[in-house]
């Protein structure tokens, strides 16, 4: 049976352009308040528009029993509603279509309602949606991996001996994960610019942007529990854009032999809707062949990967409006979100609710595909050319960075909104 | 002026044998119940006793302002209380050892009080004392760095160049870190124990314990706002002991180029009394001479090593009490706590009341002071024997770790408890 949550022909009362991100088909959730003396709720957009969950369940429009003990809509991070499972998710996400749809009259028909349960969505300021426990940042693009293999070993060790057998990860910093909008200082560190001087402290010369897609977990497993991979999709709730911030020259030099730190830690930007793992379903797709075949715990069925167009623009302080320097897919990646859940836990370390997988880089096929300005400048050997006449090989100060995707569908897109952020000088 | 709450002369009205690890001078915080049923709350360690801190806030025995407004007793976690700063605790710690001292009256003479507020700590469960946002592992000690290096890379090599210049670190999982006593699962994972057939699945043969000493964080910084190193002291509230359990064998195939993930993160323990900084300031040393000299950001003035004498008992299932298989010290650390939380916060990275920063495992210069099965038995060619006949290359199904800690004063100690914990077999 079909899922009428998804069903292109569906329309909503509430306007919706075919180049929204936001058509009932998406329904994706958030944290919102109006201003500062205002308590954070969580709210779903649609259109121009946001449903504010809280007022709904306030007014009675919600009577699922799970809601009733936890309250997950009166909170400042989705991370009680995340926890709840997916038998509840879809129950709100059900009730949520049903009250948006054109053909459905309780909320279409009451305007004073739609007051008490809506609001533009260019009056709320969005904050951050998860309490992120713990941040794992995957390397799971097989293009990005050969890029820096190839610029640090050459092409023919370009990918490590590993990298083939199992999705390759490392622990990220979550207290500096930031939602979109909020200004991100150029850090200051290490750096060692001369190979034959000692190192020097100073700011980043070589600040950069990673463009990533991140998982976010839903109900999480008991230490010692490893999650089967044919389970991982009960245990993700939804994705986001990850701008995964990087200072190349802080991580060169500190990065050997346990991997990256400050070089990633000042700064990652999330967008603040989190697109629920509902909505994409039209849009799975197989992913790359995998050769050699996974061992028998990363080996999965059906179509695991997401057909979601992705696109980083770049804005320089003398540009009005960003410029797309990079344009990919989120399906090129080589190991799929339910593959990194089930290597993530193969240990038996725990997942928690609101913990962030995140991909790694997306990077595709051509020059003008690749997720980072390490590659699309090649190491800075060819920068680029910015429509105002500047170029950039790496970050300037007062640059913008905008991180956007969608799933396309006929007329109409399962959007992210974006994820950005914009370069202030060094302290 | 010397601080009282150190003073080696003043007793407790609380029997404390001179071997005991709590005596009036420590004064550690944990959180504690009676059993299932009860609220978690915050009391102090005292002997074979504990000072319920909740039960003596409600008796009248603080008047602290700051204590009125967050109520850090009457909670599951330190993190309120290390969040409130260096003169709240001190207020704290002051009282406490004011109630405590066997030359005042108020809780000496009052059997009632006594019952109202003290347990025997035999009667009390000890639970994870903080919520740990964020775990940072450094690499600190150059003999332990040294060990692993040589071992892999030859001795010409053993220290990457980085290695001198900065506290070499990463990001660690927080979510699977366990309290003293609860059992850790072998884990199971990617192995390649044979260079030239592809990774199998399988259990870790090589499970291994690193002792370490872990930090934990007060009040924070902002984002974007590095801390002094000269400002560190104040944001750290205490010290535990750390075992950060690896499975050299799933770690040696993971690890490049991203560092360590799945070989430590199936569990992480920690001892459950957090010895405040303010005990061990008479056991500040000079750490090792640092050459080359480090950066400016880097330089700390005054003795910031701690002697703080470290064990590890190992007891396997046929023997009847741990036998010690390292004894070293904290004071060999080549970076120190105030080094490494400078370095931290250098880019920017903001800490949080909780987060955890541990030393890295602490070797000492002889072959019976390293603090890992990896180097104690030389990865193997030099298997521990154990008093019951039995030899150790790694740890077995069974074995059970104990590790220990104290400052040695004249007549008394501040110890640390054991971090402990046994190993169950593979699921």
């Amino acid at each position: 049976m079909s899922d009428p949550t998804t069903d292109p022909s569906i329309s909503s009362f509430v306007d919706v352009d075919a180049t929204s991100d936001f058509p009932i088909q998406n329904l994706p959730y958030g944290i919102f308040r109006l201003d500062k003396a205002d308590r954070p709720r969580v709210g779903v957009a649609i259109g121009d528009r946001v449903l504010d969950l809280a007022a709904c369940f306030d007014a009675g429009l919600f009577d699922h029993p799970a809601l009733e003990a936890s309250m997950p809509f009166h909170q400042s991070t989705l991370n009680p509603l995340m926890s709840l499972g997916k038998e509840a998710w879809s129950a709100v996400r059900t009730r949520v279509h049903d009250l948006l749809r054109d053909d459905t009259p309780d909320l279409r028909d009451d305007a004073d309602l739609q007051k008490e349960v809506m609001v533009d969505r260019d009056r709320v300021e969005m904050l951050m949606p998860v309490d992120i426990g713990d941040y794992t940042d995957f390397y799971s693009s097989r293009e990005h991996a050969t890029n820096i293999g190839t610029m640090f070993r050459g092409p023919e060790n370009a990918l490590k001996p590993n990298w083939l057998h199992l999705p390759v990860g490392y622990h990220g910093r979550a207290s500096s994960i930031i939602p979109s909008g909020q200004d991100v200082r150029r850090p200051s560190g290490q750096l060692k610019p001369d190979e034959d001087k000692p190192p020097i402290y100073g700011p980043s010369n070589l600040l950069d942007f990673e463009l990533e897609v991140g998982a976010l977990v839903g109900p999480g497993n008991e230490l010692g529990s490893p999650i089967d991979i044919d389970d991982a999709g009960d245990h993700v709730f939804g994705l986001v854009l990850v701008n995964d911030w990087s200072a190349r020259d802080i991580q060169k030099w500190e990065y050997v032999p346990l991997g990256p730190f400050l070089g990633k830690s000042f700064a990652t930007t999330i967008s603040p809707w989190v697109v629920p793992m509902a909505a994409l379903d039209p849009f799975r797709v197989d992913g790359p062949e995998q050769d050699p075949e996974p061992l028998e715990y990363l080996k999965q069925s059906g179509a695991q990967n997401f057909d979601i167009e992705l696109k980083v623009g770049l804005q320089t302080e003398s540009m009005d409006a960003p410029h797309t320097i990079c344009e990919t897919n989120f399906s090129y990646m080589y190991w799929s979100v339910a593959q990194q859940v089930a290597h993530h836990t193969v240990n038996g370390c725990n997942l928690r609710p609101g913990d962030m997988l995140a991909s790694g880089t997306i990077s595709g096929p051509t020059e003008d595909s690749y997720g980072s300005m390490l590659e699309l400048s090649w190491r800075g050997e060819r920068p680029l050319e910015m429509p105002s006449g500047e170029t950039r090989s790496f970050l300037q100060d007062g640059d913008r960075v905008v991180m956007s995707g969608h799933a396309q569908g006929d007329d109409y897109r399962v959007g992210f909104g974006t994820a950005e952020g914009t370069i202030l000088p060094a302290k």
